[in-house]
């Protein structure tokens, strides 16, 4: 395997503090694994974190897109100055250049501790196996929508999202903390195995593919005239069949799930998703058969 | 009784939306309660509740200082203009003149349902105490700080702060909601029957009296240094003792209280006060015996 370094990203959303502070604790701590990995630590948005708001101009965790060199011009866009800025200092053709990047989020919806993976890369099925086999943790697997793009972790040749809530945002919270510091051992005790071939991959990738979004009831001056219905509240991951509700409105009425397909929504009421008509996402799940491939992709890295 | 019409105010601050969202659903319950008092329902700050922000310039919760008339000058900050149209409309001498303000909030703190009241006006006492008896809400009085002024139900002759959390900014919650609701309604029947001499005070009112605030550890450039300790998270309204954990900060150091008088905390790392260097606020506890003075001056309203 010929990982050197891998880059952490926290801070990609201005006001998702708890992954900041969890790699300041992080950095602080003592720390024995130690197998030739660099790990190279970043705050994405420091700007935005410093404002305590998601972003400045646009969301960077949609902004890594087409990425330029450092020598075009300025863009009118902090975020996709930003996203070149970290491509061309961390990507794989950068001056420091990293092979996996982890990208540290918070969310307000009660998703506890989750991966997120864009699109079927092996290199990052292998990491997100391996996670999952320690901790079951769930894992959304974001594929195949057009009005979701240009995430961070996507300018990587391998690369995941840790995912944590429920937490508002900035808001610090020391059993957030205490997750992320968990999963960052972890992470890399993990690759140090892999590095020193001591891995074996559980038999199966249990995933939550993503399906689609669906918005809030709207009223005739677009504004969202409904709320998530209590019985959804708080129940990421868990399961929605036809005629289960979903939203009751301000005349009352209920909204419930209409369609015969069974479904597992994901990030219930996230308050940033508000800007993005997003009241929750539906998934489906699938199980995948892993692979030795995915171990040979990844130490090809 | 000579209380006419009553304001209740939500969204004062924009992106504390579940008082929005009661207000509406309570306009749209049906409502059987009438002994001749209106109601004004409004949005304290609709600019910054479209933005889903705060406020747009400055606080419009500090913003009712020198309130001037319709005629004089524009100024340049948003809230200054918001107040003063706020009381010029429905203050006691407005267009619409409102004999009480009821100003609905919400803290990311986990303060449960409670009750602010600024320094120690009769009127205020008398309904705080028909809230407390029915229900049991502590009571915070703040008073006596310089750094914090200009609230808005300071600019009417009677009014209270309704204060419901813990809930996170811009985030629905139903259960938030129903709290409020109940409060409304019971607002709305004490405020009846205080209407038909059917009250009778309860013998005294438990106050927590606003004894000042604490700001989290920085480092030497300004910035946040400590979280506030486990110990502590979501203890708003319990007990501090001298060498109780404060916070905890970025070297591993636990940051103890240190002085002897005991103390009760509140908005315990409530976000929206990490701009004004609040970390949490110190109070202490009163027991305050009611006067048949209270519902007189409630009376002459």
């Amino acid at each position: 395997m010929t990982v050197q370094r891998i880059l952490i990203v926290s801070g990609t959303h201005g006001n998702e503090i708890n992954p900041i502070w969890a790699v300041k604790q992080f950095n602080r701590e003592a720390n024995t694994l130690n197998y030739g990995i660099e790990y190279e630590y970043i705050i994405g948005n420091p700007v935005a974190y410093e404002k305590g708001c998601r972003y400045i101009d646009d969301d960077l965790n949609r902004s890594f897109k087409e990425i330029k060199s450092h020598n075009q011009q300025k863009n009118s866009v902090y975020e996709i100055n930003r996203a070149n800025f970290l491509v061309n200092q961390f990507g794989i053709n950068g001056s420091n250049p990293c092979q996996i990047a982890i990208d540290l989020h918070t969310t307000t919806a009660n998703m506890g501790t989750s991966i997120v993976i864009y699109g079927r890369r092996f290199k990052d099925f292998c990491l997100a196996a391996l996670l999952q086999n320690k901790f079951g943790l769930p894992i959304y697997l974001h594929e195949k929508d057009k009005a979701q793009t240009g995430f961070l972790v996507e300018a990587w040749p391998c690369g995941l999202v840790i995912e944590i809530g429920a937490v508002a945002q900035n808001f610090y919270d020391p059993k957030i903390i205490d997750r992320f510091l968990i999963i960052i051992s972890s992470l890399r005790e993990e690759i140090d195995k892999l590095k020193n071939n001591l891995i074996e991959l559980p038999k199966e990738l249990v995933v939550h593919v993503h399906q689609g979004s669906i918005d809030y009831p709207r009223d005739e001056k677009g504004d969202i005239d409904g709320l998530i219905h209590p019985e959804r509240m708080n129940q990421d991951w868990k399961i929605i069949k036809k005629g289960d509700p979903l939203f009751f409105d301000s005349q009352g009425i209920i909204h419930r799930y209409d369609r015969d397909q069974l479904i597992w929504p994901v990030f219930i009421g996230e308050v940033a998703y508000k800007e993005k008509k997003i009241a929750m996402s539906y998934t489906k799940k699938e199980v995948i058969c892993s692979e030795k491939q995915w171990v040979q992709e990844f130490e090809s890295l």
